[in-house]
């Protein structure tokens, strides 16, 4: 079975985008539920969730395990996983953890960008690695069965996540810094000890994430694929994709800033490229896919690795969840 | 003017205590209202603290700055400071900053033992210093005016919010290490800086902090003040009681482990010793004000010296806030 997943999408979600995601022949995408929200107002997004699935139910559904990606292959349709940027709805309540898994959550970063009450974020200036709060939730993770993920987080924050967590754990969006060295990207050393621990990355089409932003160039990108199988195996290599269709600029300020500064911050981006970046004309959306996996042939991978680049690999990795 | 003032107790508040606390002589107390609660569950806290302010406003009212401090000395009552021990309430929000303040909050601790979204507690691993969020929130501290308060937070934090409050901080319930090496008590050039920079401690008198817990003598405890005071300015020394009278032992297993683990923390108790200690014959209740007073007489202080650190170190404090 050939599958394809984008393991990461932050979409203003509308029947146009599950069209999209349809014509892309996506079998799953998790989706980003919530960064800042606190339980209730998680809740509520998961109110307006339920609106959206049961309106577009000939397109999507939403999925809890890796079965539910066979299904929606064998129904042409696209399961949907919920996942937080911020472990925020899980306040300072470790009973919460078993709550947003039964409410369909099956991914969570430990942070984003700050400090969390679980780990640091690759934006603050120490990294104390993960906290005792984090160790307790990471242990509830692992016996619920949601995937942490490391997207976001500091580096040493990361290499304790891998080590305590005794499931794999996840990078569902972010590049290798040794291609671009975004303050987002992750180290070498990091990718390897990832993939060894049995871990997976998603890499990311997000500009900021790319080398050479919006102007970065397909062969670039794939030839940095191939770079990152030197360092980890290949089976351990997807796609999160970070698209952020259709989102209003005022969403990225809000992504960046919360409600945690009086001033503003611009995080990857610079006050005067402060909304969201041009995504590059070979990836405008998911249906970018099939020219990631011409890239992919170009360069000399078999069908058999860029099937696991393109889905594949993932599909295995939610069978460990 | 000599005023009596206790900056820190977390009574099981009834009328008895206040009575006490009036028999003590004591003109202000810095009660703390909230632990680990958020800012909705801290207005139901309000909420209770409004029943208790109106039948009892023969003994207590709400104060809110150093002049309350001063009326209740002439009228014979006992000014409430409210206080949070974490800094649950404003979430992470920073606007909630000036909300709390609004509702009374004039002390807040940055971090109750573990990591906080704005620094690291004493019972963490490592210690991250101040975190972004952290910054902003003590300037916006600074800037509406309520103190920021270090008793449970670790080294590098504690330092690290020295110098970035253009205020002076406050730890209001903590010993010196050099005395009882506590994991709470503080190390010497801590104290020192605190002091350096304008800061103040409020001696605690709760048996954990004791050199010999519960069986500390009066004799020992004078003593240590007089230390102290070879490494503080012994104007900012101050009494900070961490005075728990009639709480159940369920509220300190509640203090330690709030919701955030599934196992049992007994923090500075153990197994076998889990409730709240036994406190020490000379400071059994606020009364034990005039033991202290006693004890630093005998040790050779000067009585201006005494009325320092029994509350005026404290009342000069606030007109800082």
């Amino acid at each position: 079975m050939k599958f394809k997943i984008d393991n990461l999408q932050y979409c203003n979600w509308s029947r146009e985008v599950f069209e999209i995601n349809r014509k892309a022949n996506l079998d799953a995408v998790h989706v980003t539920v919530v960064y800042h929200q606190d339980f209730d107002e998680f809740c509520t997004e998961i109110k307006n969730w339920d609106k959206l699935l049961n309106d577009n139910s000939d397109l999507i559904f939403l999925g809890k395990d890796y079965k539910d990606i066979e299904k929606a292959k064998s129904e042409k349709k696209t399961a949907i996983f919920f996942g937080f940027q911020n472990c925020s709805p899980i306040e300072d309540d470790i009973d919460l953890v078993k709550k947003v898994h039964e409410l369909g959550c099956r991914f969570m970063q430990l942070t984003y960008n700050n400090q969390s009450l679980l780990a640091t974020g690759c934006y603050e200036k120490f990294d104390s690695g993960v906290t005792n709060f984090g160790r307790e939730v990471i242990r509830e993770m692992n016996r619920v069965g949601i995937v942490i993920d490391m997207s976001h987080s500091a580096e040493k924050s990361t290499f304790e996540a891998i080590e305590f967590s005794e499931k794999p754990i996840a990078i569902t969006h972010a590049n290798p810094s040794f291609w671009h060295p975004a303050k987002r990207n992750k180290s070498s050393d990091l990718l390897k000890a990832l993939s060894d621990s049995g871990g997976i990355l998603g890499l990311s089409l997000y500009p900021h994430h790319l080398k050479g932003n919006t102007n970065c160039k397909l062969d670039s990108f794939c030839e940095m694929v191939a770079r990152t199988a030197d360092i980890m195996s290949i089976k351990h290599i997807g796609i999160g994709s970070d698209l952020c269709l259709n989102q209003p600029d005022e969403v990225v300020t809000w992504m960046r800033n919360g409600t945690w500064s009086k001033s503003k911050n611009y995080g990857e981006g610079s006050k005067s490229k402060s909304g969201f970046p041009k995504q590059p004309e070979w990836f405008k959306d998911a249906r970018g896919f099939d020219n990631i996996e011409e890239g992919l042939k170009k360069i000399g991978f078999a069908e058999i690795e860029i099937d696991g680049i393109l889905g594949n690999n993932w599909y295995n990795f939610y069978k460990t969840i």
